[in-house]
Formats: C-alpha cells, sequence, structure tokens
C-alpha cells in the first residue's frame, strides 16, 4: 500500500515579539507529511484552530505560567481536527478531536493524546469554548475564586471576550447584579441587550481612570466580585471600589501583555484595598481545573444544549490569517471566542 | 459621701497629619474626674496605653477600614487599667481590665465594656499583645490566610514588629522554614539569634529592589507564604518572588501610612504574579476573629505561659509621650510590641 502524501503547512513561532504580536513574528513553512502511522497513531486535518491571549504571555522572556515559548516551532495552541487516516481503534477517519496541535494545518499524534468529540452533542468549536478551556476558567473562576452569592454585585472587564462574556451569564444564573465593562458601545449594548447584563461601561469613553471609576461607581454601586481579564487601567479603576470581602479574580491582565510583563508599568498601588476591604484576589489558571472537566459538563453543557447559556465566535476565515488573528484579540476586534476556521 | 476628684489627662486627636504624626496632632487637655458613678460603671487609672499603626492608618482623610478618627475627641486606642472605683459587681479597686478608653489617665465605663485580666495567670500588657490585638492578628492572619503547611517557606516583613515577631514564632511552631524582614543589623541579629528564624534581610541595606529581591531570593529560595506588614518597596521585592500557590497575608502596609493612603504611590503593577502562580493575597484584620479569642487562648496561652512564644515589648515611660511613642513605630525604633507606661 503506498503511502499518501499530505502538504502541512505550520506556522512557526519565529521572532519574539516586544509590541503587539502579527505576522512579522511568525514564518509559514510547508512541509510534506504521510499517512504512515504507528500502531495508536492518527493522521490530522486540522478545521479550526484557536487564538487565545495567553499565547501572548508565553512570548515574554520572562517566565510566566510557563517558560517561555520556543522559538523555531510550530506555535502550541488547541485545535478542533478530523481524523484522516488512524491506527488507532479508539478513532476512524471523519471522527472529530480536539487536540494541543498547535498552528499546523495537519498533524500525527497518539490517540490517547486527544479527546474525541460527539457533533451531534455541541459544535465541535464548543471544544475551543463553552465546553472548552475558556468554559473552564469561566466557570472555575468564578465558582472557587469568585465564590458568587445571590444579591453580589459582580464587575467583570473583559465582558465581550470569551471568558468574560460566560463569566457574566453564570454570574447572572447565580443571582448577582452584573455589570460588564468593555471597549466600545456596540459591545455595551451587546452587554445589556443579548447577554441582558444590568450595566455596561465601555472604557474607551472616559479620559481618566477617575471618570471611569466614577462611572464604575454608579453603575454598580460597589463591588463584591471582580472578575477582571484586562489589568491596567481598568483595574486601577475598578479595584478601589471593592466592598467588604470581596474576592478579585486575577484572570488575566490583557492590558498588559504587550510588554508589562516583562518590565511592569508603574501604577498606584491597589493592595492596600485588600486590607481595608478583608477582600481577597486569587489568580486562576484554566489548567488547574483540568481534573474537573466533569462538572463543566455535567453543569454547563445542558445549558449551553438548551441555549440558556451561549458563547458568541468570531470566526475568522483562512489558516493564513491565524497571526492576524491573534493580533485581534489585543485590538479588541472579537466578540465572544475568537477561532480560525483552516479550509 | 463626698466624691473624690481626679485630674483626667488627656491626649485630644487636634489636627490631622499629612505626613509623620507627632506631638503637632494633639493637644493635652486636663479635666477633672470623680468617683460618683451610675449603677454598674467603674473608674479607671490607667496604667499602659497602646500606641499601634492603625491608629496613624484611621487618620487619613479617605475611609480605610473605618472612617476618618474624629477630630476633637481623645485618641482611641486599646488601655490596660486598674479599677479606682466600682459600682460594680463585677468588679473590685485594685481590678486589672482592658479596655478601649484610649489616650487619657482616667476614664469612666461600664463593666461590660471591660475584660477584666488576671495577673496571676499572664503579665497584664499581654493582654495589648500577644493575647490581644496583636496575637490576634498574627494568629488567624497566619492560620486562616497564609494556611501554613510543614516545609513552606513563610517570609514575613516587620519581622521584628509586634505582629510580625509574632507570625514568625508561628510559622516556626508550623514547621515554615522563617525568613524575617527588618530593618538594620540589631534586629536582624534578633531574629535569627533570640527568635531562631532561619534568616533575616535588613530592608536598609540593599539601594535598589532589585538588590533587596535577590537577597530575598537567595535566602528564601522562593517564598510560599507572605506575611506583609509594610507593603511598599518590600513588598515589590517579595511579591515577584512568589511559587506556585503562594498565599500573601495583607495584614498592614505601614510604609504607605504617611500619605500614601489618601495618594497612592506608583509602583510596578503585582497582580499579574498572582496569575502566573495561582496564588492568592487576602486583607486580614483583628477584628474579624474578636468572636474567636478563645481559640487565642486555649492554643497560644499555654506557649506564652511556658516561655515557647514571647512578645518583646518596648515601653515608653510617661503618658506626656505618648504622641512621640506613636511616632516610633514609623522609625522603626521598636522591637515588639510598643506600650506606654502612664505613672
Amino acid at each position: 500500500m503506498t503511502a499518501t502524501t499530505y502538504t502541512n503547512r505550520q506556522w512557526i513561532y519565529a521572532r519574539q515579539p516586544t509590541g503587539r504580536v502579527g505576522a512579522d513574528h511568525y514564518t509559514l513553512r510547508e512541509t510534506p507529511i504521510d499517512d504512515r502511522l504507528a500502531e495508536g497513531e492518527v493522521l490530522l486535518g486540522a478545521r479550526y484552530l484557536s487564538v487565545d491571549p495567553y499565547m501572548r504571555v508565553q512570548q515574554h522572556t520572562r517566565r510566566t505560567y510557563d517558560a517561555p515559548h520556543p522559538l523555531g516551532i510550530v506555535q502550541q495552541g488547541g485545535a478542533v481536527s478530523q481524523v484522516l487516516a488512524s491506527s488507532s481503534a479508539a478513532l476512524r477517519p471523519g471522527d472529530w478531536v480536539l487536540g494541543y496541535n498547535g498552528w499546523q494545518t495537519h498533524d500525527k499524534c497518539h490517540a490517547s493524546q486527544l479527546h474525541k468529540l460527539d457533533p451531534a452533542a455541541a459544535p465541535v468549536t464548543s471544544a475551543l469554548g463553552v465546553l472548552g478551556m475558556p468554559g473552564r476558567t469561566a466557570w472555575f473562576g468564578l465558582m472557587e475564586a469568585g465564590r458568587p452569592r445571590p444579591g453580589d454585585t459582580l464587575v467583570v472587564s473583559g465582558a465581550a471576550g470569551a471568558v468574560g462574556s460566560l463569566v457574566a451569564q453564570f454570574g447572572k444564573r447565580a443571582g448577582c447584579r452584573v455589570i460588564g465593562i468593555a471597549g466600545g458601545p456596540a459591545k455595551c449594548a451587546w452587554l445589556t441587550g443579548r447577554l441582558g447584563l444590568d450595566g455596561a461601561v465601555d472604557y474607551k469613553a472616559f479620559a481618566s481612570t477617575e471618570a471611569l471609576a466614577a462611572e464604575v461607581a454608579r453603575q454598580s454601586g460597589g463591588v463584591d466580585i471582580y472578575f477582571d481579564n484586562v489589568g491596567g487601567a481598568v483595574s486601577d479603576a475598578v479595584i478601589p471600589l471593592i466592598k467588604l470581602r470581596a474576592r478579585i479574580v486575577v484572570c488575566g491582565t490583557i492590558s498588559q501583555y504587550e510588554g508589562g510583563i516583562d518590565a511592569p508599568e508603574l501604577a498606584p498601588r491597589v493592595l492596600q484595598h485588600l486590607l481595608f476591604q478583608r477582600a481577597t484576589a486569587q489568580g486562576i489558571l484554566a489548567r488547574d481545573f483540568v481534573h474537573r472537566m466533569d462538572e463543566l459538563r455535567t453543569v454547563v453543557a445542558p445549558w449551553v444544549r438548551s441555549g440558556e447559556v451561549f458563547l458568541d465566535e468570531t470566526v475568522v476565515e483562512g489558516f493564513e490569517r491565524l497571526p492576524h488573528a491573534l493580533n485581534m484579540l489585543f485590538e479588541g476586534a472579537n466578540t465572544g471566542k475568537l477561532l480560525v476556521k483552516v479550509a
């Protein structure tokens, strides 16, 4: 039997960005890949590739959650693929899978490294969204670190993003008043309209931290839970508004990802507010809750099926646009989960 | 029966400080006070008066833990007194009591507002120290927010102070490696000598945050628990050294009490470190654990009696030196608990 050979297109992480990431920092490489497989292996054809803020965090010089992403290899990341060929009894050609295969059109890996998806149960892209890493981050971040109680006021920054829009919905279901912070009037209208939040603040509409803080204070009346995806000046405005025994969930600091990790900005000290309010700030990361994915599937998946919880997708068409799509995250160009469709 | 009249000397909080607090901000007032008492009341003669960093926090314009301390009234604070006259069945002349009577030589109050002390069980001053507010802060702050485990590395700032020196000892008993940070070689020698800590860092010996951080890193090898009494540049050095799942206990930020509460300093952002290390920072305050004083008396008091845990005292003699004594806290002039002896 002769082997079938495919052209594997790969985005190689080639140069470390110091500011905004984009096409300059990647090289497109084409290499042949065939369907000769070791026992248990499969050949995958990528269908949807994920772009996530954490990718930019891993491009800093200093150790963050991880050592820096190595240069000269395929950009790592989540992928939803279809099986093209299989020597595993667990997977057949045509099957949909979730893997951590990175930015490439094809990959070979052992079936044990993949999670099989049921397209009849949920759209396959949900494995990169509400039923995947962003959903896990939102659910466990809010429930474990945010500890919402009915009547609490929850302020979410980056509220129109993948994690933020889920946190906002989970907060509403927990009985919280939810105020979303996002960039621009269109996102804010979406937050109070489609998402049904109790308020929305367009951070771009305010010239100073003080003015932004006054509007968040006006809409929130004080903050019991601050779920923070953005950090920076938005957090400078929100944190002084925390109430007694508030919980701050440090989920992301996307405003700082274009250099502020290696060389932290100077900003007003905030820890004193934790003291005055006997409040807690906690950093959370999706990986710490992988072992509890059963809860996400038991509790959240039925809400997704019924439509009670949803995650909008911004889908960029074309493998070649991956670096551009990553860049879009930092321009706030997405609502909900940003994905690249390969074909 | 004729009344006996005493001269009550009172330190009135008269002017709000903007920087260092001292005699300029207080007025000494003398008023007569007699021993005519309502049913249940006692007349007290103060013996030891407390000076504590929180007093300076309450002198800021903005709301902190509390509304600002009112001007024109006696400086509030803890006091150990003896009963001079009593119309309460619960207290007799000569009895020792703890109360919140403030900076005055005499006071009348209802017996129900006082806690009777047993001088045979523990030195009466311990009610203002290891068995009082500072001990409660240290014990519950470390146990509840620090959550020490054997083998953890605990770094304590302000380690030679009242709360810090107790936290360090409680940490050792919990099986932690304990590194203390304090100002000057004498305090550091006391930390590694008398207190038996595993290391001590003299923060005054380093010209930059980076140099201080390098020494804390060298001695600690990374930080599982940071019990912070000082904030400011010391915390800027320590927080980036936290390890995975570290706990930061925000107990005090004494470096910021001379203006930095009303107008926060600019400093490098730190919340990203909580994210990278999935760490927690929690503000704690003694008052939140008043209902659990029984634990302090059950667990800690026997260690104090046996001498296994101790709190040094720096005793300033003379009621007239109270404002000066408060100032001493911010000059780092005390080791252990700073008290003023009235007589």
